[in-house]
């Protein structure tokens, strides 16, 4: 069965979503992250980068959400969460939530996690004013060129509406009201009306 | 035709030696970023967020190295580039270039992009301060953890190759001594004497 290490809060909760709009059978475990776990002995031999999410499946661990949500898409193809057979809109799906992860969670990390890039107070302090104007920049990118509507990438739900539900959720905490994008925010409405996500928050 | 929106000493070296690997018919436009072309409204009109690299193809354009790379593997499947016909193992390699992009290739960005996230000289002073410790705690995990060898997934190259090669090109100028991670060494090395690589860096 797939176990999931998970934290609350986190980008985790895209691939616990998405889990759950797979109708996958799964587990969750919690990973106490203000303890500390996820830098034990025991978490980092199933991930050594110390973080979440992991999902661990009978073929090994997997890491980092794009990877991890495209997994799901593949092996649970009756979901449709992915256009499988087509490489052009599977790329685009993928660069979608590449940029997620790679531009948006880290203008995100700048306000909390700043000691991964620098070592003095000023520094994390100069980071984490800058964050409501890089991720309200992001927003807007998202919104203007790179939501097709009703979801993310046209008519079909995919495993990037969950990623994307929740960076939209991380905007408040970041200084960013999303009522300025009306997009995301009907986005971030909608979606939280879905069981599955529902089911991930409770 | 495909496209290749390009600039030496970036990311997008990986796309190119993909598409070299894969035998792609395509072209290659350089991307001026010392004038700033990034920026300019002609290429932010092929890819708004206004980097590289950026790849066309006759269904629209495609931002983001690991999906680019994804895209390559998945369209010229004779190349082998990718274990296309297994998830588990295609969601090993997306992670492994997920990890470059969202981790291995931010870290290398602090030392010269520091305003992406910070507005102080004394903030972009202190992230390219830490630079050598971050890339050196990357190479180290990789080559600890991540690399199974002869080729990043094992014995067939792939698309994490490549993506690899680029970022171990990086090291030197980010204070890290490659010698110091004797297979990462072999491995760049290696990657030299092929034809794709001699023929992306000509």
């Amino acid at each position: 069965m797939l176990k999931l290490f998970y934290a609350p809060g986190t980008c985790a909760l895209a691939s616990r979503i998405a889990l759950l709009d797979a109708g996958a059978d799964h587990e969750v475990v919690k990973v106490d992250l203000a303890q500390g776990a996820q830098r034990a002995p025991d978490y980092l031999a199933i991930n050594p980068k110390g973080r979440v999410p992991a999902l661990v499946t009978d073929k090994g661990v997997l890491t980092e959400t794009p990877a991890i949500l495209a997994y799901i898409a593949q092996t649970f193809p009756a979901a449709g969460l992915a256009p499988l057979d087509d490489p052009f809109e599977f790329a685009r799906l993928q660069a979608f939530n590449s940029y997620l992860c790679s531009t948006v969670h880290v203008n995100h990390a700048h306000g909390r996690r700043g000691a991964r890039w620098a070592d003095d107070q000023s520094s994390f302090d100069d980071m984490k004013r800058k964050v409501p104007e890089t991720m309200a920049a992001a927003a807007a990118l998202i919104e203007r060129d790179y939501f097709e509507g009703p979801w993310v990438m046209g008519e079909a739900y995919t495993i990037a509406d969950p990623y994307l539900f929740t960076i939209e959720g991380w905007l408040k905490g970041d200084g960013v009201d999303i009522a300025d994008y009306p997009v995301l925010a009907d986005h971030y409405r909608r979606m939280s009306e879905r069981d599955s996500v529902r089911r991930a928050l409770a």
